[in-house]
């Protein structure tokens, strides 16, 4: 009879009361899979007296989180807290240097430290695991280390944040405004009281910079994302995407090219009969090109206390029957400092709504714009005429190079008729 | 420096070929996620003067493949004969006898003799790897055992076989008949020339039985499989379920219905703007319901070269890092003889079509037939109206008795004016 596997939890929010949750009711199946028994020694939260829906009385009460990095009964601690730095940083680092196993869901933690956790957890042959840390319904940070192991990986494509894709379709099927949407979004709890962090694509790009990681095998680094978020995209926009035949959606992309790296998150137009246009609501989708295995998708809820309490179940699994793989794939020595590229040496079709007076000659000297910067479109409309009303005039162009159209673009916003920033979007036949 | 992970290749075809590509191609980077060099020892196949696409120069040829089973130089061998029964199968159980790790790409073995090659498996603490055996392109073995092991999974479908699924986008997309699309397919060499092994459902069957063996932890049993495969299903069929919102797909399904299994593989309609609507051509996709996770599709390539070789190698990387999981996810000891279920006493919604002589009752009698079996039907339409042609009567019915429907439509089968057997699918909601 081998002895269980001993872990305390440190964190009791929604994923934390999900774990004990999961580990209580699939106690038996998870004995029978991993082999032993896992055992809950120690919890930890700032709030004792805060009621929760779960019975915590069988476990010990550790006011001083970091008891639990020092606890020689513990094989691994389960770090629920959040944040980039103080408590949540501190408890993973010591953890670690104890040669202590750490299973966290915290994306932003190991975006900014991740290289330095890895490190560390290496050094003391501590295993430290992620799975929860992107996409927690999707196991891809396992496919991406182990599923796709013997292939160079081109591109990921993701669907990261399920609180935009919610607001983002919620927006077509309802026709309301993005403030609109997210303020019932808040309503319902799916949206923070501050939404920047996901509606300006923060969070997306936490785990944007962990996939990189994975797939090229280069350091994190947080600061090379490129990031935009939601909040310009209006309910013009999402219906003119639905007339060409797409739907917008916040995707995050990382690609070699040529040996240079260029990550970004930005709302980009997808084809709406395609398998990432069905992605819709809270639910978030990884797409993978490998240069064997081909294109690969996979959808599952991103966040909540399930999925992401499986996603940490999983790892607490594979520590149980000893699966450890370097926490980016590799070794820290093997992973490089990647050469960053510009996301303007991309090319791409694109979509551009400005907003213009509906004056004679207006087309005509957008037109000449796009076509001094070498841009060739592919359909022109122009939408919403009324007497003294600005009307839309939506594009659509060729391949074309990401910082030529851009340029356009910041000219012809410089037009006297057109009223408001020209909105342009990538379009991505995913 | 470790020492080289040694492998034996037995089999040269497609993907035997696309596993030499894949290691030649890709050998710095598998070096470097997995710690140490991959080296291929020798290969083997039945024709050693074929022209192949790849140098096998420098690898010993073996004209006795049964000599791999014995090689102590190899610390695996990497089974892609195929076949349930002779050299594949005697190859597998001899080196797994001797200790010694194997990977396969082989459903069909698996399905057949899978519990059998476990037990000599784990007996000899031989690890016995089999990515490749169900949809190359989509790690879905890997994701069953580990990514959801914290899971009681409640249901798993699947699109499971390419060469269906061809036949069916291709039969939507053109209008053709079966047979003509099969026809296109055997000369693009998308279908073999004996397709029965495709068409009509039993690769699929031996796939999906590997699947509910993980997902439930119970011993695989081809025979419990009810295989339907898919050429009944007529140009027809496919348009009207176009016009009721469906895709036709051949599903393999497996669910545990209040602790009974039941497996089917059947072609069903599934929304067209669904996810699993949107997995076409030759795609294949799995879908499973856990209790946490909640629901989670994967989409990818289910054969040829690339995918199948991706698969293979993220084994071989497996075993290189010291990897290594039950093949079923569970010891040999807990596996249990399942209590198979009926599939008639599953309950869903259904398509029927009948084609019918243009006589009026024709529609009372069926309806009263439906009525009789406590069928409530939804919609019922009536198409093809010409003098003295046979008509179309489409119904959807709404949740019943999956017995009873059958049963309903084995009776208006024997109505005089209907022309050939109804033609009955499962409409499901993914």
């Amino acid at each position: 009879m081998p002895e269980p596997f001993r872990i305390g939890i440190a964190g009791l929010g929604t994923v934390g009361v999900g774990l004990v949750e999961l580990l209580q009711n699939n106690a038996a199946l998870i004995h029978k899979r991993a082999g032993r028994e896992l055992e809950i020694v120690s919890v930890s939260a700032r709030d004792r007296g805060k009621n929760r829906a779960v019975d915590l009385t069988s476990y010990e009460w550790v006011d001083n989180v970091m008891v639990m990095a020092d606890d020689d009964r513990l094989d691994a601690v389960v770090e629920l807290i959040g944040g980039t730095e103080g408590v949540a940083r501190g408890l993973v680092s010591r953890t670690l240097s104890n040669g202590r196993a750490v299973v966290t869901a915290n994306k932003a933690l190991l975006a900014h430290h991740g290289y330095e956790l890895a490190s560390i957890a290496e050094k003391n042959h501590a295993p430290l695991m992620c799975e929860a840390a992107v996409a927690g319904g999707i196991p891809i940070i396992k496919a991406l280390r182990e599923g796709f192991s013997a292939n160079n990986i081109n591109a990921v494509y993701g669907i990261l944040n399920g609180t935009c894709n919610y607001i983002l379709t919620t927006m077509r099927e309802t026709g309301q405004s993005f403030e609109a949407v997210l303020q019932e979004a808040q309503e319902k709890g799916y949206a923070e009281s501050d939404p920047a962090f996901d509606v300006d694509g923060v969070d997306a790009a936490h785990k944007l910079c962990l996939i990189s990681a994975l797939a090229f095998g280069v350091k994190p680094e947080i600061e090379q994302v490129k990031t935009t978020g939601i909040t310009h995209i209006t309910a013009k926009d999402i219906l003119y995407a639905q007339e060409l035949g797409y739907r917008v959606k916040l995707l995050g992309m990382t690609r070699n090219l040529r040996g240079k790296i260029i990550q970004t998150i930005e709302p980009c137009l997808v084809p709406d009969e395609g398998p990432m246009g069905a992605v819709e609501n809270v639910f978030n989708a990884v797409f993978v090109e490998g240069d064997f295995v081909g294109d690969s998708l996979s959808v599952g809820r991103g966040a909540g206390a399930g999925p992401t309490a499986s996603a940490v179940a999983a790892d607490l699994v594979d520590l149980m029957r000893a699966i450890s793989v370097p926490v980016f794939g590799i070794p820290c020595a093997a992973m490089q400092e990647a050469d960053w590229g510009d996301s303007g040496d991309l090319t791409g079709r694109f979509y551009m709504h400005l907003v213009v007076s509906d004056k004679p000659g207006v087309l005509a000297d957008v037109s000449a714009i796009m076509r001094d910067h070498g841009v060739s479109l592919e359909a022109v409309a122009q939408r919403g005429r009324a007497p003294d009303k600005p009307v839309s005039i939506i594009m659509s162009t060729h391949k074309v190079k990401q910082a030529d159209i851009q340029n356009a673009a910041r000219i012809a916003a410089d037009l006297p008729m057109v009223h408001t920033p020209p909105c342009l979007l990538r379009i991505e036949n995913i």
